[in-house]
């Protein structure tokens, strides 16, 4: 139940260093709809953890497979743990930048990691750690590497690309 | 998609007159919860729609069947239809009360009517109206009659009641 | 990479006959989302009511206001009623562009019109249409065209072309 | 007929032994409603942390004050940080028991702690954690020692009692 396990990893670099070359990032971008916001005048906390799932399957997308055709080839991925550290109110259609990446998998569980900015990241909105695994439609868990090769490959290649 | 449908039917009587025997609602009774605010500072207009189903699973239990049931049972019960008129604005933990009716029913549809007050009616914060049928497991439109003959006497029972 | 809503003008022409000039539609469109469906294997109901909102807030972007802007000039826009008549289901990850159109506006009240459709309008998943009044922040009614002019003359030369 | 949360004092003791004293939970109770599930079937994970947040609200009553008359008293209390570990499935009109308990506060910052069971503890559904600051309504840092002493007496009571 430690969260320490967040750090924002600033790379932003305003003085135009030379720098080591950055991984690039998976970013889901979306605005704040009115009806996400609370009577606070921002967006309600809950639903970062939206964004955070759209976001993930933003990136499954992105590195070549999909949530749908998982579920479809009788793969689901329940939430195990979230955690969010909200460290900028974000208002009324502002447009979020979600950098996200995994940071870790084998091939029974997985690990992402969120960072919300905007545009520019000269503000982080937040960050996120969320963990999940694998089931079959009769809610057993399973190692996609047995299971569902093809899916493990796609997921293996993206955790170590960024290791 | 003409909308006349509501009559708010208001039945109130400050007078204590001699009344004719009035129909018991039935009545769900729920708080507005902050997350259902936004940053006009009232209850997001399509929590009401939520609330409504809510009221209709409570119905369901009132009458002596349940939603649950049904699904189990191989009923499934979409919305065709949903309207929503709304009179006055709801507040952060103010507490509703949804009076809910089965206007109309014969075996393949239904049709319910909602009337969102305070406790002491005096304040009508909305009335609605929604239509819903029935479906099997495989979305095919099915009788109650024939398919569920007890869940139909239920729903028959209760929509002479009020007819 | 982005989710972004476009303003498309719609093109489609099954037969190539001569066609009579056709309003330009304001089309707002988007994904459903994971979170959006329920236990019925669909999107649910409630989020068509949200849709809807998004699309108007999409719809004054498109005609040269915004609703940020009315807020922060003092307009605040609540809903006086909803209709929703739902045609097909939605599933996750479906594109829906949701066509929305002013068809009454009389500086005091406005009404639109929403049909939700797949990308060459073969399904329609939904038509609705909804009622809204202007309220200073003093929750207190105003006629745009004395209170805010500049914007009753978008509402109003929006709504002359539809009409 | 009603969906009321109540406040309940922990009685369970499966094996009769000789207990030691043990602090009374606040309990936030509630179903899941079927807009709350997903296409898994069960209760979509995001819903955790709204039902967090009306057992905190509840908390408030429960302990003498109330959320609505403290943003009226112009104290805000924003989400800094929020982890909820998934453990159990929650169906479709399951009842979840909520305890909450504030187990660290200093006038500046409360975390709050809950656990989510079912009815008689044999089931842990989730835990979680959160930490909230407080804000004027200019949305400035305010320690509630000097700015609300009040409310800073009935948190400091609270957060003793279960020290």
């Amino acid at each position: 139940m430690t969260n320490k396990s967040i750090e924002a990893t600033q790379t932003k670099n305003h003085q135009n260093m030379i720098l080591t070359p950055k991984k690039s990032d998976i970013i889901y971008i979306r605005r704040a709809h009115y009806h996400e916001t609370d009577q606070m005048g921002i967006v309600h906390h809950s639903n970062f953890i939206k964004w955070f799932e759209e976001a993930r399957i933003h990136l499954m997308k992105a590195i070549g497979t999909s949530y749908k055709i998982m579920e479809e080839e009788g793969v689901i991925s329940p939430v195990v743990s979230m955690f969010c550290e909200y460290k900028t109110m974000v208002g009324f259609d502002d447009e979020v930048f979600i950098h996200i990446e995994i940071i870790d998998y084998n091939s029974i569980a997985f690990k992402v990691k969120y960072r919300v900015t905007n545009d520019d990241e000269s503000i982080s909105y937040a960050v996120g750690e969320s963990k999940h695994c694998f089931l079959s439609k009769e809610m057993r868990i399973i190692a996609l590497k047995k299971s569902h090769p093809h899916i493990n490959e796609i997921f293996m290649a993206e955790f170590t690309k960024n290791s």
